[in-house]
């Protein structure tokens, strides 16, 4: 995968860094955030909409795609991209962490996973390999292989145990990806997840044994689920450290902005969260001024924007009075200006973070913004 | 209300016509249908697409409306147009028809009817002249005076009392209407209630007395409230008769495009109906051949769009296959794709009956329309 990942600028008093993600589906600019389409539509939202936001990239989750509408559909389409009528990029996921997350799981051996479908309780069997025929069927352009979840306390033993897994479902995955790549997208390109929980040696190792197998691209697995922040951005510091400074760092699942900002400046290259879509469906929303929660009574005359200095739709055509309104009344017109403001938000707040770096100014800029967004909203609080 | 409606056009072979209402914010072609927003918001929409689709006028329920968010804040907008951005027509009905319709009734007398909140259980009255008060505040373009509903089957003697109580009530709304009017949009105009059940005298009777009271424009009430469809276009054509030629009908309620067309042919001038949105949100699409619905099993890999020859967004950009999906996983853009399609058919419906009456060709127009809308959808049966 020669030029898939480019690096163009790295700050110098900090690991953050901006670089360049090239896909058969258009260019990724990084640091990225992704927002989530668990099954084929970032809630709310339309596609066209996304793309006038300036959403590069967005994921869809291969648990939920498999078992509706399932692979048939999404095969005689053409893929993903065909399927939903995004033209941008795809990054879908192994499918693992619904699993693990959703109570889906029976059973987990070093075949797979075995869990009952959400929908209609019959069950499943997802193996490594069939995530990579899943996904590779899907057609994204960024794929990831199956990863055991380790949650958060765990013994080094069992720690060890779900690391050494997850290296050995690499192997195969990536077997399989490479014996059968590829029905739609010629270009997908695979990334290896990171385990380990927060013992240094094990991801250590992990990075290690991955590394031996070439991934073009590492997800970090594993971190937030449940630990302090302070080991988060511990054990992050250490696995950036090590690994390959030309290849694209993922944390899966974070997070909010602030949370964003302290694993760019330590390396994190590509973001997905559900905040700025779940947030924004039952009323909260982000502002400069930190997240605000437009259903306190304090906004029910509230005539500004969610935001006087936003220059998205949302902003730019409606009030806050109206929006609590809509959110009161269960309107889905108040799911979407806040989904679409959400998300203008926190892809406008990349876009300036990458500027920062490029003009290496990076850590100024997060501190301003931080302290900013710390300060509330001073309308913010319940009358 | 000189030049308030103009009759542009009467058919040479049935009572159909096309006519131009001129509000302060901008002119109705009839024709017309007028999309429900019941809460201030067309249910998955948003308002700059009502627009795009050639939306002339919404309607938005002032039961709903007065209980949530309340006039205050409504009046502290600066009305309706201006509280949920739509710059375009206005009508806004009496708020009786949901008072008679969800429960809420507790009792009706001559001074007007006393009700529960549907929210939060509270005891309001709703007299002729509060729906006035507050339709004035709302700054709707179009307002409609409070009658009594009469449910399906009536006695004479009950639907008499109905009829004379409305038309007091008419009495009572023009008075404050004439004293009180106007905050926010100086040429709003007030439509009277045509009731009577279905007994020609009281029809008559009805449309004499508002008649004195020398009302811009007519609501027909009363219809579609569970009699056979062969009644309601039997008095439909005894109100039409009768009603002066040069002030616009409203038929309120009404309905699928069937019955739009037969009540067209009669004379009927505005409509408007939850079926577009309603049905939208569940599935149902409308299309040449019939409505459609989404969820059966045939259209599961149907990669066609909803209408092979509609012009919508959502025909141009989605195929039936993702829509299903889209629906049955009870995704938004699900409710919000259908609604579109919907509204844009019924619209551009109403646009080519409007070509048909001036070029009169209506009932030919109406007659190939229905040979085709009733043969059904292809793919319309669950394999």
């Amino acid at each position: 995968m020669n030029g898939f990942f480019e690096l163009i600028k790295e700050a110098s008093d900090c690991k953050a860094r901006v670089g360049k993600i090239t896909t058969s589906h258009g260019v990724v600019n990084t640091p990225v955030f992704m927002p989530v389409g668990t099954q084929g539509t970032v809630k709310a939202m339309e596609q066209q909409e996304l793309q006038d936001i300036g959403v590069e990239i967005i994921l869809n989750n291969t648990y939920h795609l498999s078992l509706r509408p399932g692979i048939d559909i999404i095969s005689k389409a053409g893929g993903l991209h065909s399927f939903i009528n995004w033209q941008r990029p795809i990054l879908t996921d192994s499918g693992g962490y619904q699993i693990f997350s959703l109570d889906a799981l029976r059973k987990v051996n070093d075949e797979g996973v075995e869990f009952q479908s959400h929908i209609d309780g019959s069950y499943h069997l997802l193996t490594p390999e069939r995530s990579i025929e899943l996904q590779i069927a899907f057609g994204g352009d960024l794929i990831v292989v199956l990863d055991e979840c380790i949650p958060y306390p765990v013994t080094y033993d069992r720690a060890k145990r779900g690391k050494d897994r997850t290296t050995q479902w690499a192997k195969r995955s990536l077997h399989t990806f490479n014996t059968q790549r590829s029905t739609f997208n010629e270009r997908q390109v695979l990334f290896g997840v990171v385990q380990g929980s927060v013992y240094k040696d094990l991801r250590e190792e992990s990075v290690s044994e991955l590394g031996e197998l070439d991934f073009p691209g590492y997800a970090i697995g594993g971190l937030s689920v449940g630990e302090p922040k302070i080991i988060t951005y511990e054990v992050l510091e250490w696995v950036c450290s090590i690994l390959p400074k030309d290849k694209p760092r993922y944390l899966m699942g974070v997070g909010p902005p602030e949370d964003i900002l302290e694993c760019i400046e330590r390396g994190v290259d590509m973001f997905d969260c559900v905040i700025p879509t779940r947030h924004g469906r039952t009323g909260s929303v982000l502002t400069r001024k930190g997240e605000l929660h437009i259903k306190n009574a304090c906004y029910a005359e509230d005539l500004k924007p969610i935001d006087i200095d936003c220059g998205c739709f949302t902003c730019k055509n409606y009030s806050r009075a109206y929006i609590r309104h809509l959110i009161n009344s269960q309107e889905i017109l108040g799911a979407r200006l806040n989904t679409l403001h959400n998300l203008y938000f926190i892809v406008k707040l990349i876009e300036e973070v990458r500027m920062s770096i490029l003009e290496d100014r990076f850590m100024k800029f997060k501190r301003t913004f931080l302290e900013k967004y710390q300060e509330g909203e001073d309308g913010g609080q319940d009358l």
